[in-house]
């Protein structure tokens, strides 16, 4: 028994999780702690941005300031496996770098700190003694989004009734593919309620915030990655996505990340938000997010390279493709979606999108206008919420009511269509569900064959990170997973109202409302979708975009 | 106006059935009829063979029976390309032959000799004029199911109330494929009331029988083309396969198939016999039927080949690999599923996969018996079966309903689990049963990752070729459909009473019931079950098996 269970009363769940966020909190050393009142300042209705806080905190020697600002994880596995840095040295700098991220953005859930340094020695101990990596992630620290098992650290996913839990007995069975290629583990970030807001914001652990500016979201579901990595407190992370949720805080937080496929990663050994065995045609889906997208070609070769279909009967066998070498050289053809429009474009992410196509078109692309081509998004959209509410039992309701824990602000702001408020799902509607996303599967299908198309822009979000509980539904992203397309965020420039002010558009209604004084400074973003099982393909095509932009 | 539809009362179903099956019986060539004596003893009563009725009829030349009779399509193919044999000789043999399988076993549902001699003097013409060949099927006759569509032809599937419905206008997409690739059409085929019983038989086109003995099913749903190609009145035939379709007619009428895996052939532009969006979890699957696993090579590489998911987006975009040449000379590792205890196996499929697993370990594979470690397949089975009747509406009812015909005798026949009589499917159970699936999954995964399995050898049904309409649950196949795993079946020996008494158990209740004079000489078979999407090393070891047995 911990000294905190005999001190709380476990039947009062705010007393539960304070207990268990401060359990989390304890295991900062004490050296790494900035002082109580600079945190203290830290809150979600202070518009301040940290980014700058672990430059200035003390805590990090230069060299550790440089292995995690300056290297991306190829570089800095590329070092440690010529052993000119150590992982000791690599992985000490991130948590020290993950800790100061925690104390300003509040974006971890579990701290591995000593097992991580333990693993770290090993790796450098293993190359030291083998002359060579223990494999391609050789040392590498990797942060994990919370529902990911780690063997021997409790799984909460922020559901207060999931403290009553073991520790897990089991890796999860990415993470174990990772572990065997040679990665640490240091820190489970944080994610919302339910998985299923854009808020990453649960009774235990409290509310991410957004880096750039403490009263915006880190966006969700993998918020906490988004923040640590925006701090530079993880080079790569690892995030799961079934309507956005690798992409939005991504383009919250302005750093970049890929949802691959469906079933090429493989999912088995995840504790599930809600019930498992979803009739619905839409799949969770694992994908990297960190800085580069050399990085995450690396970890989807890693991970798929690994054979994971042996480990997991729902992943597809395909093996690992060298895509076309002519991919790299050839003029690309990329489709554009400026809006749908019911979510406008604010004007940042307007310009944005503008300037990518214009750079790419200055560097010999063609870049074709679908806007006209793909019907209603919004509805399309509808047809992806439904089958989010194919749970006759609502079973991630019962997990809330099994502590008695309350609900999240953002819960009660994410329904956003009003037809779907009293919408109950049927088996028979499902029959006709699954015919209309046939008939926009074709629709997507015909203009990406028909216009031969390599990829398309579009916007993963109208908006830069909005306020807290303000972000509504993400059409833009959602589509993307109704359609099983594979999809990548790249950071694209800053609202600058100046700038911005020839995109703005007068009669439109934005959604939420564009307030240009309060965007100022934020990251703007765009997104790339490939083609379906084409994730090889897809990195070439973002390697190019990121070059030009 | 055509002459039947001036003399028929079309509200009357016989009589509009009977209109439809005459005008196909009419486009037959007068030469090539048998007499009316001869074909009126073929009965489904009379149990009787009509292999050799093409050899004595006098309607083929002796060059057309060598066509018929020697080649595989393959070496068709080779021949037509090299010159030494023309489409027009090639297409008129099967076409004569065809027209004979369909006087003795009726297994024909459109016929379309001259379209297809059309297209073959193309064939030769084009051959000629550019001095090479259309595709990697230049000239060959391919038969289709009824459920393909041709331009210009009905497609029925053997609903009354299909008779209503205009030519189609698209060629299937794998149709298209096909043709492209150089095919040549020329005969679509039976198949059951529903498609969803093992006797292919409908109120439109009759029964089709089994040319080894006519009072023996044919198979369903691809009766009719496992009868044509018994009969040799094609060389490969195009099939579907959801629980056995493909598979049963195979092992019925003892020739050989395969089951890709699913989504790997485009299955766009076919008629559906029932409800188009289920959300069940199990995929109708195209694949070949005909005589040699080296025929099935050449079709599916030719139609991936063809890069099918640009054509259907349902189509997984996997592209074809050739597999390790390790695969041709290693000591492979074969599972043995002897028998479910729910379906004992007659003797003469006991020791058909008896002596394939004999003769394997006599060339030095190893084979491992798995019938202690798979657990229940009935129940998995019956699992399988719910999600065949996921839909509220009973869609293929609602076929019958709209004629008023009556449903066929197998279809009282096939529910077969006791505990589904009464079984309403709802949306809740939906979930559960994916999570049951996805146990099964985990099971056999399980058993072929941890066991190192290339294959696992299995009976495709627990007898020969039963009476018509007593079949009965096909847990051997509908288990493989389950799993998605790829499975093809191959011919072996004969039922023989003398070498077949020592695999007689006793105490043992065979279902259908075991009558060694009437099972006498019909064909014996096994099923060699690959691993999931490898399709490819299936076909491998489908050539190693072929070779020992």
């Amino acid at each position: 028994m911990t000294n905190a269970e005999q001190i709380i009363d476990v039947s009062d769940w705010r007393q539960l999780a304070l207990s268990k966020r401060v359990a989390t909190f304890n295991k900062i050393p004490k050296s790494w702690l900035l002082p109580l009142e600079q945190v203290s300042q830290y809150t979600e209705t202070n518009p301040i941005s940290v980014l700058d806080v672990p430059r200035e905190s003390g805590i990090l020697t230069q060299k550790e300031l440089e292995i995690t600002e300056l290297y991306d994880a190829t570089d800095l596995v590329a070092s440690m496996t010529k052993g000119d840095l150590t992982s000791v040295e690599v992985v000490t700098a991130f948590c020290k770098r993950a800790a100061i991220a925690h104390q300003t953005t509040n974006c971890l859930t579990e701290i591995l700190f000593d097992e991580a340094l333990a693993r770290a020695h090993e790796c450098d101990t293993y190359l030291k003694e083998h002359g060579q990596p223990i494999g391609p992630l050789h040392g590498l620290p990797i942060s994990l989004k919370d529902s990911f098992n780690l063997k021997g650290v409790q799984t909460t996913i922020g559901y207060v009734s999931f403290i009553a839990n073991p520790p897990s007995s089991i890796n999860s069975t990415l993470v174990q593919v990772l572990y065997d290629s040679g990665a640490v583990f240091y820190v489970k970030t944080n994610l919302p309620q339910t998985m299923m807001t854009a808020d990453s914001h649960n009774n235990i652990f409290g509310r991410t915030l957004n880096p750039h500016n403490l009263t915006r979201t880190a966006g969700g579901s993998t918020g906490g990655e988004a923040a640590l990595i925006a701090m530079k407190g993880s080079v790569l992370g690892v995030a799961t996505d079934i309507a956005g949720s690798n992409r939005i805080p991504a383009l919250c937080c302005g750093i970049s990340s890929i949802k691959p496929s469906a079933s090429r990663l493989p999912f088995a050994g995840k504790v599930p938000p809600g019930r498992l065995g979803s009739p619905g045609q839409i799949l969770p889906v694992i994908g990297p997010c960190g800085r580069s997208v050399r990085d995450y070609e690396l970890f989807l070769r890693t991970v798929v390279s690994a054979r994971p279909w042996k480990l997991d009967p729902m992943v597809l066998n395909i093996p690992w493709r060298t895509p076309d070498a002519e991919l790299r050289t050839k003029k690309l053809r990329f489709g554009l979606i400026r809006a749908d429009p019911s979510r406008p474009l604010h004007p940042p992410i307007a310009r944005a999108l503008h300037t990518a196509a214009t750079n790419l078109r200055e560097a010999g692309h063609s870049v074709i206008l679908l806007d006209e081509k793909i019907g209603d998004m919004y509805a399309d959209v509808e047809l992806t919420c439904k089958y989010f509410l194919l749970d006759p039992a609502n079973t991630p309701f019962q997990h809330l009511k099994a502590s008695g824990e309350d609900p999240i602000p953002s819960l009660n702001t994410i329904s956003g269509f009003p037809n779907l408020e009293d919408w109950t799902p049927s088996l028979d509607e499902l029959w006709d569900m699954n015919v209309q996303r046939a008939g926009i599967l074709k629709k997507y299908h015909s203009l990406v064959v028909g216009e031969d198309l390599d990829a398309i822009l579009l916007p993963g979000y109208q908006a830069v990170a909005p306020k807290h509980d303000s972000y509504g539904l993400p059409i833009y992203t959602a589509l993307v997973n109704l359609l099983d397309y594979p999809a990548g965020i790249l950071p694209l420039g800053r609202a600058d109202k100046a700038a911005d002010a020839q995109f703005k558009s007068e009669g439109v209604v934005y959604e939420p409302a564009y307030d240009p004084e309060a965007a100022e400074g934020l990251p703007a973003h765009i997104q790339i979708m490939g083609k379906p099982l084409m994730d090889e393909e897809l990195l070439e095509v973002m390697k190019v975009v990121e070059a030009v932009v």
